[in-house]
Formats: structure tokens, C-alpha cells, sequence
């Protein structure tokens, strides 16, 4: 970023361009930068980390709106694919930094590894741009985003103003409560936890069986370091992930074993 | 497993049901114990860890070959999908051990967040089930999947013998060599890449653009003792990958910044 130049800041989500929580978060990021969405014109929940390679994508800009400190654009693929595109076609320069979201539901613990809105900071990430994940732990398409405000732009300026180490990127969850009632940001760990499924059983009118996917989550973690923890306490967790999957602790034990005559 | 009792063997991809890898590994599975596939019904590549919310899935019993030992199942899933509805409605326990490929083409460093393979491992991870996913270096339809066939037996042994720490799964990766020239199998830790996208820009017949996903993978990892390094030089790769993502070395870093007043 040149001096005195306002940051460029690419907007993306999971939930589709006209979801309320990127709409709220886009109005956070016009206070703080120049701001270009370039967002699936569809819902995408549960993607993780998916590209887009046996078929074409669209990337069209929405013209409403649009002004020289604004743009935005509608894709066709997923949140990982707006960022790719975002750089390579869309922007003419890297951006300072990538914010997503604010998703519709948690994707704290082990919740990350199913989100597509986690996938697009990660995507960022691993092109060197600075990138946060934001989520709320509300489904609903009337959730308040409201009590985010002050956290989405304090963090956000944080992260431009101190960057973040190489291979990691931000996971913030919000917690379900008014303003008044949330205490502040902690830094966390992934909460060890998984989900149940039970899937839900009915048959068509050809006869043809088929499931609905639903399920409980599991939080077996009795730490007070989680993010899980701090949500259930009022708190704003951020937890810092990275990309390497390395499991190093690992190596060693493996190589005691019987793998090579 | 009881005592005498052949090992449960849960076999699943994410080319799809019919492709060549899934076909060779089943083959594979088929000496070590008993069978049950369930795959998807077509395709997944780069779906990463997707997981359908918003459709129904079916999961139809392939009635061709079908004995005691071995069953397969179609799935319209994702592969994450696949394990889901493995664990929770086709088999009546838990399996001893979940297999997933093998995947024609790498899913060595970086793109293991982008694969579908690697997903289904994860997920049955997380649910407590040993995991391995096996990927050759060779896109190819009529790639040669012989020359994996006793390290793929040797791995799988090792892991029903020996069992996976809690949160760990392995990625293997196979180069694309006659199997006089594989070298043996290396303990590696995720090579640091990542791609460069280049968007081949189109215009349909109705005059609007749109593009196709390409690019190049760019290795700036100089390491001897990564997955690219090693399959670059003859090795079967095997990275363990963990599924907590925190960065847990940056947490003491987050502390310092100024997030609360």
C-alpha cells in the first residue's frame, strides 16, 4: 500500500452476494477502505474448500451502486474461486487485505474445515494476502449484525496495521448476544469437537430412497482456551489457523514403523 | 475387530465410483479383509471438504458382484458425504479403517486442501476412524495404478496394526514411475507451495465471458524432507495431517495486539 493511499479491501462470503451478513460487512469496510465484493451468486454453505474445474465460471460486475471507491461482482463458482479470480483477473493489484463473511452460523472448532468461508481467507492466505474469516452464530437470514460492528473494525484494522505471520489466517466467531452483553476478544484454539450426523430417511414418489444430512456437535474439549469456551462465555473468539496440515508431532512415530524392508 | 474377525474396510474416492484408481484399490482392499465402497456416483474432484446441506443425497446399493465380503454403494454425494452416511447408515459398526483413492493426480502439499480425497479421510478422522488417502502423480484415465499396489497393502497393514494418533491421517503420494524405479517410502512433512491461477478468458455465444480455471504450481520450498522433494526423487510420500488447524505459536503473538481496550 502506497502512503497515504486507502487499503483495497476484497470482500467475499459464502452465503451469496445478497446475503445481510456480507451486506453488513461490505457497509464496515466502505468506512475503511476501497472496497470490491466479488462474491458466489448463490449460496454456497458447506463447500469447504472446493475450485471449480470441470466447468466454465462467470464473473460479472453489478453495476448498481458501483462508484470508483466500490465495485462489485457476482460469480458463479465458489468462495475460493471469487478469490482466485479476484487476483488473477478482477484486480489490479494485490489487496491489502481479504475479509469474508460475516457468515450466517458458526464455523468455530471443527466447523472450519466445512467452510466455505474459511476456504476464501485460506485461499487468500496462501497468495500471501492477509485474510479474516468472520462468522456469526446466528443460521437465521434475520440475524442482528449489528453487535459485529466494533469488533469487524477493530480487527480488520489490526490485521492491516500489524499484517499476520506467513501460513495463517484469522477464524472470528461472534457470539448470538446484544452488544451490551459481549465482553471482548480472545485469542483461542480450536475447540476439539465433531458433529454426529443422523440422517433423516424418507423415500420419493418413484420409491426411490434418499437422506436429508442433520446431526449434533459434539464438544468433548474441556478447555478454557477454546473457541468454544469463550463463545458460550460471552466472548468473540479469533483463532489463528494454518494451512500447513502437517501433523510434525507425528513424523518421528511413523518413522519407527515398518514401512521400508 | 474381534479376535479372528476379518478388518471392516470402508473404501471410498472422489473420482467416482467407476474411475480406475477406486477400481485397482478395491482390488487391493479385497486380500486384506472385508469390502464396503461407497463412492460418489460421479466425479468430485476439487471439492475439498464439501458437504451437501441443501440437497437430498441418495445412496443406492450397486446389486453387480455384490457377495458377503463385498458391497459397493453409489452415492450422489460429495466424498464427505460418502463417509458420513458410511458410518451412520450403511454399516452396522464402526470400520477398522478407512481408504480413500486412489486419486488420479497429486495431492501433495498445498493441494491437499483443495481435495476431495483427502476430505474423506479427514472426515472419517474425525470420527474416529483410522484413515489413509492414496493419490498418483498421473491425471491420467489410463494411468498405471500396478506399480502402487504392495506399498498401498503395506501402508494399510501398518495402520491396522499399529492404529493413527487421534486427530491424524495420512497422505500418501505416489510418483509416476515404473515400480522398478519407486525408491521406498519417505515420513514427509507438507511441502510450502501454492499455485499461480491463470483464467483462460472466453466470450459464449451470447456474447458473455466467462473463464476456465488453469495454472501453475509453484514449489518455493527448498527442503529435503518434503512430499514434493521426496516424490521428485523416487519416493512414496507420507505426510500425517492433522485436522486441528489452530496456529498455535501465533496465539502468544495475537495476545499482544491491541484487540481489547
Amino acid at each position: 500500500m502506497m502512503k497515504n493511499e486507502k487499503p483495497l479491501i476484497l470482500v467475499t462470503n459464502d452465503d451469496g452476494i445478497t446475503a445481510p451478513g456480507i451486506r453488513h460487512l461490505i457497509k464496515i469496510m466502505k468506512e475503511i477502505g476501497d472496497v470490491v465484493v466479488i462474491a458466489p451468486d448463490s449460496p454456497q454453505s458447506g463447500m469447504g474448500h472446493a475450485i471449480t474445474l470441470n466447468d466454465n465460471l462467470y464473473c460479472d460486475l453489478i453495476t448498481v451502486n458501483e462508484n470508483e471507491n466500490h465495485k462489485e461482482y457476482s460469480c458463479s463458482g465458489t468462495p475460493a474461486d471469487c478469490v482466485k479470480i479476484a487476483k488473477q483477473e478482477i484486480l489490479h493489484r494485490k489487496p491489502d487485505i481479504c475479509v469474508s463473511g460475516i457468515n450466517h452460523g458458526s464455523n468455530s472448532s471443527i466447523n472450519v474445515i466445512y467452510s466455505g468461508t474459511m476456504s476464501a481467507a485460506v485461499e487468500a492466505g496462501t497468495e500471501g494476502i492477509p485474510a479474516i474469516g468472520f462468522s456469526l452464530l446466528d443460521y437465521s437470514l434475520a440475524a442482528d449484525f449489528e453487535p459485529t460492528t466494533a469488533y469487524v473494525k477493530r480487527i480488520t484494522e489490526e490485521v492491516l496495521k500489524n499484517g499476520l505471520p506467513e501460513g495463517v489466517v484469522l477464524n472470528v466467531n461472534f457470539p448470538k448476544l446484544p452488544k451490551e452483553e459481549i465482553k471482548g476478544i480472545k485469542i483461542c484454539r480450536q475447540a476439539k469437537a465433531h458433529w454426529v450426523e443422523k440422517f433423516d430417511k424418507r423415500t420419493n414418489p418413484q420409491g426411490r430412497d434418499y437422506y436429508w444430512l442433520t446431526g449434533s456437535f459434539i464438544n468433548e474439549d474441556k478447555g478454557t482456551d477454546t473457541d468454544e469456551y469463550n463463545l458460550a462465555n460471552g466472548y468473540v473468539s479469533v483463532v489463528p489457523i494454518q494451512f500447513d496440515l502437517t501433523a510434525h508431532k507425528t513424523i518421528k512415530e511413523l518413522e519407527n514403523w515398518n514401512l521400508n524392508d
